[in-house]
């Protein structure tokens, strides 16, 4: 039998279109023309470190592995360790003894990096199906955990006030890999129709730079996050929504750009990468109905156009991160501990 | 304007099959004839404690929302902080500085429980469109995290192995309120087609034990875990996938049966909940064949299937955890950090 095909796993580096993978891939399709990205690559062998890229790994699913193994380049003393480094493994045995406590002793904590989704009700059903959230933590697979911390119906007043309890100052290491900030929807609301849910404008700004001026205070510095302006809305839709609940479209279109356009100036002004949601979904006067589901949240449509444009962005901030644990055809069949307990990086 | 309608949020609580919800919401329709379950339910009021519920949740959306709202029972000294809660928060001013620096210091950091999905590539996929592990994230927004810890290829002999690399023993209260454990689509290949991912019955049912004993000595009792059995093969379908790749069928039915057996048992004999997936999908000699994708992996119909049996095993072990955070409505308009500061346990 031919060792490198026909098993379970196969089918993650074939680049098969298989009915499963077919739905997410087609969100990424446009971006990389590659149905496998991020699937079966083959990391590092045992005792050799490699800087796994997203881009290596697409070409390790076209190419011969060997190519894609560096040898560990040296780490200046003092320097912290690499984003997906596991805490420093103490000496180890050469040879294991085979009881579970024995291995337990010897296996040093594996340290799962995290992208943190901050934002309202679009964040909070950003794991439904088809949606944002799910198709980033897919393609971030043994790379990164990704996080919902979404609140609906939050506005940016209310989410400057609990930043500070869903991050907190770490050891660097355990600083998140990236940060989407991704509030505005409920900030835009109209005062006079939902007073509770409206902030000014002005206030808006300075809630978003007061969010980044905290993250960095915490070890997030402005290149790790990205500003998500709000799509924009369609009063049709939500009027419709309004009324079905006794009361008055209380959003408009124009003003949802005012924020948007506010928060595109926050990111320039921040220094942090920023997605325009609003403009982009109107580009070329291209009607955006069919990427909302009922005027203001995302269809799935909706999910995937966000996706697409996001994840270049998520993507330049996570390419230095490592696949977790080895690619199973490279366990050591004899010994997998010395495959599996890590060389010290993972 | 009806201030409990209209606005951003109010698509949460009203029941609404909106085109985004209708896919999710259908793989536990059945089991709760509820179309809004953990979206938008009515949490804490600030300064009272209430110990949410999923069953609560139903309920919440509705009945109106006070009689959810239970005084906060005394808990006796010394006994551990309840799933979900925070660090104690320190003696906080009565009136907070308005500066973000001075709401960090009087915030506490909120503890954000997790359920660890463990497992092959069955696990890996699951954030996949319309899987079962996205399902869970979504099902549990605002509750807790669902972690994807699936090793494509892995077979328990090298997931005993790496288990204490993924947890350890921590304080109790940052240990997983859920592990699931769900392997043997590997373990179970033909050991002359497959020598290497094969591992032989006995061992299977040793390492499962093994894991489960782990789990408990990192403060995991049994009965927050499930293991769950790989499901049924489609021969015709996995030979195809193993004839394109130039290899033999490496997998049978019958044998994948006699380890869903075993792992059936070993849930016996641990204490633990388990889901039997190779019995339910051939329940009553059903074509389970729709179930898969490629004869092995799940198709979008198994990945429901899966999550609307599990999800009541799931259920049961979260129940208790309430909402982070408040409701939308239920924060003090004139001073909401009063509401998002928490009480000591929100």
């Amino acid at each position: 039998m031919n060792e490198r095909t026909g098993s379970e796993g196969t089918r993650l580096s074939s680049g098969k279109r298989t009915k499963m993978s077919v739905p997410r891939a087609t969100a990424t399709a446009r971006l990389n023309n590659d149905w496998s990205v991020a699937k079966g690559a083959r990391p590092q062998n045992p005792g050799v470190w490699r800087t796994a890229t997203l881009t290596d790994n697409r070409r390790a699913t076209n190419c011969a592995g060997a190519s894609f193994h560096h040898h560990r380049p040296p780490r200046p003393r003092g320097t912290p360790p690499r984003p997906g480094s596991p805490r420093p493994l103490p000496a180890r045995p050469a040879l294991l003894p085979a009881g579970n406590m024995a291995l337990c002793e010897a296996a040093s904590s594996l340290y799962w990096p995290r992208v943190l989704l901050f934002g309202d009700s679009i964040t909070q059903f950003s794991f439904q199906q088809g949606g944002w959230g799910a198709s980033l933590a897919d393609k971030l697979v043994r790379k990164c955990d990704v996080l919902n911390r979404g609140f609906s119906g939050y506005n940016t007043r209310w989410a400057k006030i609990i930043l500070p309890r869903l991050i907190k100052k770490g050891t660097g290491l355990d600083s998140p890999v990236a940060v989407t900030i991704f509030f505005g929807a409920n900030d835009s609301a109209l005062k006079d129709e939902n007073p509770k849910q409206h902030v000014p404008l002005d206030e808006y700004v300075a809630n978003l730079k007061s969010m980044v001026c905290y993250l960095k205070s915490v070890d997030v510095p402005e290149h790790r996050i990205v500003l998500i302006s709000p799509p924009p809305l369609c009063e049709a839709a939500w009027e419709r929504e309004c009324l079905a609940q006794g009361c008055k479209l209380n959003r408009r279109n124009l003003v949802v750009g005012e924020y948007a356009g506010a928060c595109l100036q926050v990111a320039r002004d921040c220094g942090t990468d920023v997605l325009d949601l609003w403009t982009l979904m109107q580009k070329d006067g291209q009607d955006f109905s069919s990427f909302l589901s009922d005027g203001l949240h995302l269809s799935p449509d909706g999910n995937e156009f966000l996706f697409s444009h996001l994840w270049p962005l998520i993507e330049k901030k996570v390419s230095s991160l490592p696949l977790l644990l080895p690619y199973w055809r490279d366990v050591a069949e004899a010994k997998p501990e010395l495959s599996l307990l890590g060389d010290g990086d993972h």
